[in-house]
């Protein structure tokens, strides 16, 4: 009898203009557009197996090796739900000789290359895996489905999940309809239009546990007297400049706007009640870094080099051209030093390849270093250097999670 | 011959409405109305001796004992200036037995009791008091000159020290006139008619010197897409709320309307470019553990206890009514650790007096002390308990600053 088993891998998206807050919470449709770039897979992915098979008696969902419960109506439930119904629909109904895999339960095991103490949101790319999985097992791909329609299933488990559905440069537009079907991901431009793209993740230290995204954009969506500004009037500009900035690639336009939505998005967090801080003092002396650092470059004429931005949580990423990451590493480093082993020059900007290489923080000529304290190492965990990426990948049958049996091979 | 001299003493004030942007900096009209409460005088102030006579040479003023320099068009010449003009024309002008002090050079002595390191801005109340001692030696006192008429001149030397020309709770108007003669201070309510309210300042370490409100405001001017909307559409309603809620002594309104107009301040701030930041993870934490505090509160049905306000720096200021403040010293205490001398229990509360006492910390029942980590002694580097106060006051001779030569005292 034939198996029917999809192994997808999916990137995670960081966002330039910021998503903070759903007119919708159970659709999750969002109270203005959004637009991130899309990282490279080859660093950070969640790669997800679905298999369809009529001895399986419920849906199953392992997660990092661990069962997750599937609740009813929950996000999980409702992405399996709406792809069966994909599947049904635009497959099933119309060729009467497809397998009913849409009648089938599924077993589904999804595993996040990237650690959670590294702060990141793995939510986005762990839903985008879930639907490009069982969007290869069920045969949904280009042309007979677009990822702008998965991406409206995707939405449904984490919004920003929609935005990983693309590689590259991806827009969520916020739609206006009550069912949210013009709510969706579209690519603004593909990885290979602007490769020069590469992204810094300083991992920041936090003692303290934040607010959850989730409950906080509901909070600052009842609260703040500035949010409705900001959606209304500041977004939709910026939407615009943005997506143009960079089909003309233009990094200062790029970075000047990256910069001011992450201080606007932080702003609207600090105008709820109570205020929603993400930013800590180490977040902050990094802001100062970049910020000198654009300053001295802008006035050599060299215009921006560095853009930082923050989503829920006080890691900062800082997007920069390639010819210029390598200085950037090494200033980061001379403020933040790091132990061996917390920084991997994966991307060898530094001559090293995987292994770790030994980097001494710089600080270039004319830089006023009194913008920011020197900190004790620790207080940036580790950087993690990687680039624009691809969107979700097919791979092939040898990396699947799961064994004969349907079983995560971790547990097998 | 006769010596023509007075000593007047300003307080401090701290806005519960902010000032944050100008709409003309020479004049410093702002662009929107703000509303401070005074602070007492007995426990922060400063002092200023004024003496007109024949035989000086030179205007000159000394601050702290040290000659400050008078420059030309600056702001101290400006109100020395205008304060000789309005002697003219209410007082000479009009009677030709009155002696022409107007005419005269002055010496000017001023002294703060507070230290700079306190980081509390000694502009409003040392430019209050500048004027208030000039007032009284030209004899522009009610019912001759109000205080209101007073605060334009004030308002010249520094935006904020115009509030500081009267006691209790007082409303700086923006006014709409291009010349700034309705740009006044006007009394809200006396300090007699809420004298319950107490303010705790906990003053807060920085290891960076942050950006000058002079500037700083000006920046946000320029490059915030958000303030505009919080001058035009935040500002006003909370400016006639709390106005209200003051004279209705309704603390739970005055509570929130004060904390939320920090963090609608602090917000435009961090809408700036480059990003402004005063608050510091200190600052912060005090935020969370008042949060906490009325959330605790509130469930008790016993409504809200205190109200943060953050100036442009970390120091923290606490509004609270006298029956709850005790609990609120206590409850700081337990998460910023004092040394023996940086609390004084100026108002007794502890039974105290001005000797220092030894307070505990104390966590109160049902609190969730998770909401902030502990901090080492010296994060918050001493606490002022203090109250509110009463408008500038008159001195009497013996407390000049001036010897008989009219040379500040420190220096004969």
């Amino acid at each position: 009898m034939s198996v029917y088993q999809a192994t997808a891998s999916a990137p995670v998206n960081i966002a330039v203009i910021k998503y903070w807050g759903k007119r919708d919470t159970k659709l999750i449709l969002p109270t203005n557009s959004s637009l991130s770039v899309t990282l490279d897979q080859d660093h950070l992915r969640s790669t997800t197996t679905s298999r369809a098979d009529p001895s399986f008696t419920k849906d199953t969902l392992w997660l990092n090796g661990k069962e997750d419960e599937i609740k009813p109506g929950g996000r999980l439930e409702t992405c399996i739900r709406e792809m069966k119904k994909l599947r049904k629909e635009i497959i099933e109904d119309k060729d009467a000789s497809a397998p009913k895999l849409s009648e089938y339960k599924v077993h589904i095991a999804s595993y996040n290359n990237f650690p959670t103490a590294a702060g990141l949101a793995s939510s986005a790319s762990g839903f985008a895996a879930l639907v490009s999985s069982l969007a290869q097992l069920y045969s949904l791909v280009p042309p007979v489905v677009s990822p702008s329609t998965l991406s409206l299933i995707a939405r449904q488990g984490s919004g920003s999940a929609c935005r990983s559905l693309y590689g590259g440069f991806v827009a969520w537009e916020q739609g206006q309809l009550a069912d949210g079907s013009d709510s969706l991901a579209i690519e603004v431009a593909p990885q290979s239009h602007w490769p020069d793209i590469h992204a810094l993740i300083c991992v920041v230290s936090d003692t303290k546990k934040g607010t959850s995204s989730t409950s906080g954009m509901q909070r600052t969506v009842e609260t703040s007297t500035l949010l409705q500004h900001r959606i209304k009037n500041v977004v939709p500009a910026r939407m615009a400049a943005i997506s143009t900035a960079i089909k003309n690639k233009d990094f200062d336009t790029f970075a000047r706007i990256t910069m001011a939505d992450s201080n606007s998005f932080h702003a609207v967090c600090l105008d709820t009640e109570p205020p929603i801080f993400y930013m800590n003092d180490v977040s902050r002396a990094i802001i100062n870094v970049i910020v000198e650092l654009n300053r001295l470059s802008v006035e050599k004429g060299e215009g921006y080099k560095a853009a930082y931005t923050y989503d829920a949580g006080p890691n900062a990423v800082i997007y920069a051209r390639e010819k210029d990451i390598k200085e950037i590493i090494q200033l980061v480093l001379a403020y933040f030093p790091q132990t061996a082993g917390e920084f991997k020059d994966v991307l060898g900007v530094f001559g090293g390849s995987v292994q770790d290489v030994n980097v001494h923080g710089t600080i270039p000529e004319g830089f006023n270093d009194k913008v920011a304290n020197k900190w004790e190492v620790g207080s940036v965990k580790g950087l993690i250097h990687t680039k624009v990426g691809d969107g979700p990948r097919a791979l092939a049958p040898d990396e699947s999670l799961l064994n004969a049996n349907g079983i995560p091979k971790t547990l097998a």
